[in-house]
């Protein structure tokens, strides 16, 4: 028997960027605001922002650039210009057409993997936007099924390895964030693989586990094809 | 053998109100703007705004509100204050946070399609506020499981059929738009039938089938489960 049948993959910053053009949309944000104030002021109102309406707005490029005109609104007090109201929506725009690219390895590794494991994408953010990310990307034939979640929590990943794969025990979960790929998968009974990028958004930000059985941290995901393997596969006689 | 096993229902303008909530945005923003133009011409921009942005932003109340702030930037020429601005945030947000009744007849019929079909939730919108929807209209449970998706069509009715059900050929989907719920629902295999509520937003008007042997428009949800036994039980010997 297989230990493990099923492989859920995190699609923003494990498959393409994402982060690094959130980061980029922040500057031009900063240089839009800068006659109101500083880069660290208009950053930290703005993370703020962006946390306080999470509740409300969910995950996404949409909802971003809604707190980002809310910023604007309230850290120049209305003084804004509708120019710059005008660019925010412009910028925000840019983010839902921007084109994909895979990160380097990730074809390769998802085709290895497409072909001995149940390959699950399991991602957060506005759906319509994720579906065209994946599309724009080439890699939708390599999933078995697409899950778009509004939060990814140990619930998330029960239902989803149960309703796609053999139950949470027999998946593993790779991606790039602490908080949202590997703790909740691991607290559902699945393994954990952490792939990093150079960049984590604040709110993603958690604790490695310390010598947990069923996590790991990978160099990049070109080494996720071998490991599931030797987990899956252990060399016993 | 039962011809229907499973039974798709939309959930805006058929289980709960909202195309009334975007009809009183809408009037809000033409009191908004009042100075600018006359109702007809605010309306028509923000619906061709609507209209063009949705390739982009896709449906939900989160890209309405966006339409809603380029529209007011467009239609003013940047001369909009950033009050009124402001105001299109707060009316947003309250689409967004609104509370949510169940439609009268909805629970009951609800209940009794659920003790014999397997009952899907088949929605458009924005993720997270159709969840929060759901949730606080207190029918989530009535509900085998829950598709939000960022189009209705035929591949969509032949693909969530599948998945839950057992095909599109036993299933059934009720809802009030023509355009997203019942033709591509026929076009798929499945019966639809539709449960006209007063309001229809202009982008969901088609015109009804002529004659279709799997279609039905009912009075309303309360007609539903007696509809679905006699389709699904024949009165033969």
């Amino acid at each position: 028997m297989s230990l493990i049948t099923t492989v859920g993959v995190d699609a923003d910053d494990t498959l393409w960027h994402c982060e690094s053009l959130f980061r980029l949309t922040h500057q031009r944000f900063v240089q839009l605001l800068a006659d109101f104030g500083d880069e660290e002021r208009i950053n930290s109102q703005l993370a703020a922002a962006e946390k306080r309406n999470l509740r409300v707005y969910g995950y996404g490029a949409k909802g971003f650039t809604l707190s980002m005109i809310e910023t604007a609104l309230d850290l120049t007090d209305g003084a804004v210009s509708t120019r710059v109201i005008r660019e925010i929506l412009a910028v925000g725009r840019e983010m839902l057409t921007e084109p994909v690219e895979p990160l380097p390895g990730v074809e390769k590794a998802l085709g290895e993997l497409s072909k001995r494991y149940r390959l699950i994408l399991i991602t957060k953010g506005d759906l319509l936007h994720q579906e065209q990310k994946l599309a724009a990307s080439g890699l939708g034939d390599l999933f078995a099924a697409v899950e778009i979640v509004s939060e990814k929590d140990a619930g998330t990943y029960r239902r989803v390895f149960e309703r796609y794969g053999t139950g949470a025990e027999q998946g593993l979960m790779a991606g790039n964030s602490m908080r949202s790929d590997i703790l909740p998968a691991l607290e559902a009974g699945a393994w954990g693989a952490l792939i990093p990028y150079p960049l984590v958004w604040a709110h993603e930000a958690a604790e490695a586990p310390q010598n947990h059985p069923r996590y790991v941290e990978l160099a990049s995901i070109a080494e996720l094809p071998a490991f599931v393997d030797h987990v899956s596969k252990p060399l016993l006689p």
